[in-house]
């Protein structure tokens, strides 16, 4: 078994906005890995092998180490690889960034995802696109530069690309009213920067499949549900 | 306004895990601060002003400048006072103490707190009850040393204050079944440790007052849900 000291592996499905967030982080700071699909169905003995609390994607695998969550996989990577860092080296600096990825995941992703399931609750629909949208304002707000992390991306830009790419997927899967260009233009135009830019343009998955692969999960959801 | 190098304020509630937990770090670090006492009723404008965003309580002010979220204080704590580290400078000891550290909020935090608010849907407490114990067991089974850290408590033990504290609180309160000494040996005798430990002793509040105030808010919860 291999345990060179860039031995890498990431477990993870093309299409999550999780493992995408590992890819980007990864690519950014020129590091090779082995990319290990995993198929949610039926999933394999190794990711139940690394990741056996949660049984989810993605997990970076180094040298036989396996790391799970993807915020918690960004630190680790940015300690391990110290080139092009994604956190700055100032604790305050880090401490902001921590703060507002965490906001991203709690206040931004869960909400999204919990009004897109809300397929026959109109109620909790409305309560979850409110929760989400007023939080993207709160991100608009707190938007000064090109980047969150100034003239170059870093751990906040990372963690938002679920706003990026995944928002504007979702929203049209589920006809939700979540982001535009005219509410919030400073995060639509980082959002156009963002999906440009070398370490990520690649790793952003193609929309057209990806679209007709949840559309077709989501009106199954809703023929279910009825 | 004072600038020198260790202004630090601290705003919090006595009776708040949360609040605990920075508590416990700022103490262990041995870091004299300035408690600022909260009225979570009447919120301050010291408050407003340095967690616009979420207006929770804990918030760490080191020179002005302000840091919420607990995890997220004790990372800053840890990394601007290098003296008793409660993170190991090791990336992936250090990713293990964040996996577990969110697996406690995302797993056990969560649940409990929605197995007691749920007061008139008996299936979703059943529920969180199940997810909050389900986790338990996982850690039960994790913890191999005298503490989380081995033989000195960290991250994750700090984070843990609310199954030593709140846990067996909580569930006298609103009657819910969740954690004792036969189901959780391990577990059960890290917290009569962890609460005697000299950092940790004094900054757990006194279990009566609190359990009078909460049980009479609950009681009022309950009553109001008829």
């Amino acid at each position: 078994m291999a345990t060179n000291q860039e031995d890498v592996k990431l477990l993870g499905v093309v299409g999550s906005p999780f493992f995408c967030r590992v890819q980007i982080a990864l690519k950014f700071k020129g590091i090779e890995y082995e990319f290990v699909k995993e198929d949610l169905t039926n999933k394999s003995d190794l990711l139940l092998k690394y990741n056996p609390v949660h049984k989810k994607i993605p997990v970076l695998v180094h040298n036989e180490k396996p790391i799970s969550e993807s915020l918690v996989i960004l630190e680790y990577i940015d300690e391990v690889w110290k080139q092009n860092p994604i956190l700055s080296s100032d604790p305050y600096q880090k401490s902001l960034a921590r703060f507002w990825s965490k906001f991203i995941d709690d206040k931004i992703v869960t909400s999204s995802f919990k009004a897109v399931y809300a397929v026959n609750d109109e109620k909790e629909r409305q309560k979850n696109v409110e929760e989400s949208t007023e939080a993207l304002q709160i991100l608009e707000n707190e938007l000064k530069n090109k980047y969150f992390g100034g003239e170059e991306i870093n751990f906040v830009d990372i963690a938002a690309v679920f706003i990026a790419f995944w928002i504007p997927l979702i929203q049209d899967i589920a006809e939700l009213k979540l982001f535009n260009a005219e509410k919030y233009p400073k995060l639509y135009k980082w959002s156009q920067e963002f999906l440009n830019h070398p370490a990520v343009k690649e790793h952003v998955p193609a929309r057209d499949p990806l679209f007709a692969f949840f559309k077709a999960k989501y009106d199954a959801l809703v023929s279910a549900s009825k």
